[in-house]
């Protein structure tokens, strides 16, 4: 017997048929001798009804009441799943965040969780029930209702497996689990069976969203087992993520490639190469509450160097501006600009103990004829910029090239 | 400066341009100096649309699960009239059930209200904000939602003022107060400026359906000031509810007429007249959960009396199915029904010190040839049944009899 987390997302509880889904899913793991609790998000689209009625209503919603208000999407949710639960003939009770209680800051809208009682689901659970939580919630010391910021039923799901030392904490979602790739851009992408923390993390704020940034780290900080399944398909294990490296001599070398073609450069040429510059001209930019993603500058030649760094594609022509409205004050030559480009990154914690691996890379996206823009590099992970119309291309080339279709991973 | 707690109604918040007129209707109580305590229903609709959610997935919900969704729906007008009320430069802040903490038993979709903790409501009220409480919600002992039932948020607009001793309970809704009768029937029908509590009682569990009997019995028993008002204009102190007769002088001797056409009529025919026989006949409708109404059974005669009583029409079939299958049990002749009939009934506290009432009200109705199927009376109220195409004859024949056009009350 194990006791489980199984957290659902939106588009698992998006109507009657596909919460009676996650009973069943449910009821089978019961059968099976399992203590279980879930974690529920609330039904795609209505955090962002909800929200959006809100905006109606006030330009910029109140923190506090906007939790009040999307915090009803959960509460939903959980209500309608414990009764499919009870119509199956099981115990089930379900809990907001605040009845759990799930204690956060009074950060609202993005509060962070503190503590977790968790008294009222163990009674439940030793008495047979299965707990049914509502995700994304919580509550702060002063009785208000909080919630953790978007894709936090992710985080509330590893939070509650910590709390009740959990065997496992599963989450389903609309794919079966992490893949070297996107299968859409290539078709022989393969589903990792498992994949280390770190590597998530790269491939999880590279574009591949399977699971929440966050709850990830949460899960490496308290050594959650977490595994991701597909809330649509029956069988499969899904990808489990692991927090300590297995042994070199089975460690693919690269274990995903990662893209986005979300981003645009901005490079501010012929800056003088002395301190402070990289700080004048992030300055404004982060002032103006734009994120940063990558930044490259190169060694100066004559005394000057070149800045570079991408924005969200969104942001490009803000940014530009902002960036030539301080191009006098940093002393710039010029500054320039390009939203035509995309990042593909190759990640794995193999590379840490393989030399060459980058030269590797290098060498397959030279035969296929493509320019470099930017490179960047972390231990487990080499990023390159190039053109957008070759990301497919670059993208197919590396997965091939690292054999990711035949890797036994 | 006074302390008033105002209710609205579904109808009053049911979309972004409703909410905000609610929420400039608060900001001129506040701005001629008032405290103002707020008390909404859900959206109208949503609270169906819900349950209706629910009764797809359980065909019985679960109670404790039906309560905790049902009330999200007053969570979400809260959230967003506090969000109007800010938009206007208020300070605004509102409160779930549990969180004032308004403590029920746990009868879960019928819970009664225990205590209410006025502390939080107090403070914010001193620091001048105005308090925007859920209605028709709570939470027991357990911590566990619970809901009032239906209309429940008169009462707990009720049980606040009564809590906070406000100064008065205003409960908005579609209409501008209580009537003499239904204008759609007689168009020269008046707003009454005052009715007393047990007109209140008579009019509303005949039909004429402003507010709920349960907070008006609350408002009684705590003595709270109840005034109706319509939401939908902005002029009109609405009907005062009182709870102490005005001097008899003044006193009109009938305040309004009601009327309602949803009943069906059972006449158990020829039954011994002896002890036992009235429960014989209604503990099998009792049993198959079905509420009676008028009872009226007139002296007998042989040794034999007829027993005739009202259900709602919805209930007609079924009830006779179930009479006539008892028939030969409780030794009747035979059994008859009726739906195609009517009561109407006149309502005022001043027919107690007015012989001669219901001889006056027997003979207008005879003068319009209507004849009289049943009679029953209590203390402030005579109601006939009759045919039920002649109801609004005898409504408007009544209406005019008795000078409710004219009256001054």
């Amino acid at each position: 017997m194990a006791l489980i987390v199984q957290k659902y997302g939106g588009t698992s509880v998006a109507n009657v048929e596909r919460i009676r889904a996650v009973a069943e899913r449910v009821a089978k793991f019961k059968m099976l001798g399992h203590q279980v609790v879930v974690v529920l998000s609330a039904m795609s689209g209505e955090t962002n009804r909800l929200i959006a009625l809100a905006k109606e209503i006030q330009a910029r919603p109140d923190p506090r009441e906007l939790d009040m208000l999307v915090s009803t999407g959960e509460q939903v949710t959980i209500s309608l799943l414990a009764m499919a639960l009870k119509d199956l003939g099981l115990k089930a009770k379900s809990y907001t965040g605040g009845q759990v209680r799930i204690l956060t800051d009074n950060a609202f809208t993005k509060a962070r969780i503190l503590s977790i009682d968790e008294g009222n689901m163990r009674r439940d659970l030793d008495s047979g029930h299965v707990v049914v939580v509502a995700g994304f919630q919580g509550v702060d010391a002063d009785g208000n209702i909080t919630t953790l910021g978007r894709g936090g039923s992710d985080t509330t799901g590893v939070a509650l497996a910590a709390a009740l030392k959990a065997d496992e904490c599963q989450i389903y979602t609309d794919v079966d689990g992490v893949y070297t790739t996107d299968p859409r851009i290539v078709p022989e992408a393969r589903r990792l069976k498992t994949v280390t923390f770190e590597e998530m993390l790269e491939m999880a704020s590279l574009g591949s969203k399977v699971l929440q940034i966050r709850a990830v780290e949460f899960a490496g900080k308290y050594h959650v087992k977490l595994r991701v399944l597909s809330s649509f398909q029956d069988e499969g294990d899904g990808t489990l993520i692991t927090f300590e490296e297995n042994d070199s001599m089975e460690q693919p070398v690269i274990s995903g490639i990662a893209f986005n073609r979300d981003e645009a450069k901005i490079t501010v040429v012929g800056v003088p190469d002395q301190p402070g510059v990289a700080y004048k001209i992030l300055g404004p930019v982060a002032d103006a509450n734009i994120d940063v993603d990558m930044i490259v500058q190169n060694v100066g030649h004559e005394n000057t160097t070149d800045f570079t760094f991408t924005v969200h594609r969104n942001d490009f022509n803000k940014t530009l501006d902002i960036v030539k409205a301080h191009a006098a004050a940093i002393g710039a030559r010029t500054v320039t600009g390009d939203d035509k480009i995309a990042k593909v990154s190759i990640v794995g914690v193999g590379m840490r103990s393989h030399v060459g691996v980058a030269r590797k890379m290098f060498e397959m996206l030279s035969k296929e004829n493509i320019n470099l823009q930017m490179i960047s590099t972390s231990e487990i992970k080499i990023s390159v910029v190039v053109e957008d119309k070759y990301m497919e291309l670059a993208v197919r080339a590396l997965h091939q090239g690292f054999e990711l279709d035949k890797a036994g991973a």
